[in-house]
């Protein structure tokens, strides 16, 4: 065992995704496409006897944390920091997952390799049903597509090859767990008819168009949102918060006080 | 069409390797593992009616390059910066046809998903014959393990989840052409030993166990390769290339004058 490990893990906006249920987590999750940023979650880990998690400061119940700490057979405390809000479609509850399967099985010598690690936060995930796809996404970094549904090796990625600033403005959260836990016939359908016209033009005003589609189509938009949706057409929603976001700068031209990050290059990472 | 456009692309150092033919480009390659760095080469395209490349700006032949422009049907000038030396086992080629394959897919709206790119490229290195697993490991970043040969979506990757300081030091270069153009049967039996052994073991030092053993067997360590070996039990030789690093400080603890940097955490990226 070593001291305290610090992973960075992007925090994750979904455009589009459809449903994909199966009985072995690993195999479950989503179809979609989404934008990892520079904005994210820092999880330090230290080994200890009893497991506590915090988030900036305050303890938290996190399940897919738990998950994660079970599945190693292992206790620590996990320290959480992130500008993002929780539950409003930035993926924190994933990006904490991955950040304590990193640091965990680096501070504990699991000997996990990077897809195992991916494995282990994913069906934590899932399992807590609070996400189906930000975990392989925040693995890779960029701007992902996620053809097949699942962790590693199951799940198959692509990206958009792409840079970009990100503009977001938030209203406040969504319960994702009621959402994917109830019918999805009608927002799957919506999800698989936009990443066919993602795949169609796979490029930045291409991901923004079908994410504007799926959002409508999939009938999630909230009166607030709705409102700066109306004004900004390169704008889309995040899945699933009460969260438009840009990637350029859409909001901040119409006048919107947007926080600003951009597009994180790469998968979760060590601090070094 | 644009202006310039600059795309960073990691060094890689292969490990050990097997070598697996295909008469198909896209489904030939290697299977092994190796270390991406921080040195790497920044690939800068320009649209223009006569193509031309230059390496650190002396003009250079560099077939990868010319296939990977011939493969998008389009002419430009490539200007190519780097620290690594070329021929010595950094994926110097490997780097600038991926960085040419981004940043024309960018320049010219090309309209290729990340896979899309990453195959352009591979083939263009795999059909010029200067290596087989340099272009998907840098595509990805890290410490990539290359579970099945090829691009994708034949190939598939693992990664060793760990950072490192990385120290090398080169005598020069070896012809990675003649070797894997010759008979590979007995470094390609090392290579896949090595890969089974990492694999059980999918550590930092697991790695360059590993990568030892296969250099050992492989029967490629040059003489001055070897007398450094002999000093740093933590250092291993590049493939192919006279040149041996270590993760961490062996080579300037040892007192080598070694250059130094780091594992690059992201594959490809855009310059900002």
């Amino acid at each position: 065992m070593t001291d305290a490990v610090e992973v960075f893990v992007p925090g994750h906006i979904t455009g589009l995704f459809s449903v994909h249920r199966h009985a072995d987590p690993e195999r479950a999750g989503s179809r979609g496409a989404g934008v990892t940023l520079t904005d994210g979650v820092t999880v330090a880990l230290t080994p200890a006897p009893d497991s506590l998690v915090t988030l900036n400061g305050d303890p938290v119940e996190m399940p897919p944390v738990a998950g994660v700490l079970d599945a190693l057979d292992v206790t620590a405390e996990i320290h959480a920091e992130t500008p993002l809000p929780l539950g409003a479609g930035f993926g924190v509850s994933g990006a904490m997952a991955l950040g304590t399967a990193y640091a965990a099985n680096a501070a504990f010598d699991c000997g996990k390799t990077d897809n195992a690690v991916i494995r282990v936060a994913h069906e934590a995930e899932v399992s807590s049903g609070t996400g189906l796809g930000d975990v392989v996404a925040q693995a890779r970094g960029g701007v992902p597509i996620r053809l097949e549904p699942g962790a590693p090796p199951h799940g198959r990625l692509d990206a958009i090859p792409a840079a970009a600033r990100v503009e977001y403005l938030t209203f406040g959260g969504l319960a994702t767990s009621d959402v994917i836990s109830g019918s999805t016939t009608e927002l799957s359908a919506a999800g698989e008819d936009a990443l066919t016209a993602l795949l169609d033009r796979p490029t930045l005003p291409g991901f923004i168009d079908a994410a504007r589609s799926f959002a409508r189509d999939a009938g999630v938009i909230t009166d607030d949102v709705a409102a700066v949706l109306d004004d900004v057409d390169t704008a889309s929603m995040a899945m699933l918060g009460r969260t438009v976001y840009t990637l350029g700068t859409g909001l901040t031209d119409a006048g919107y006080d947007a926080e600003t990050c951009r597009v994180h290059p790469a998968g979760a990472t060590f601090e070094e």
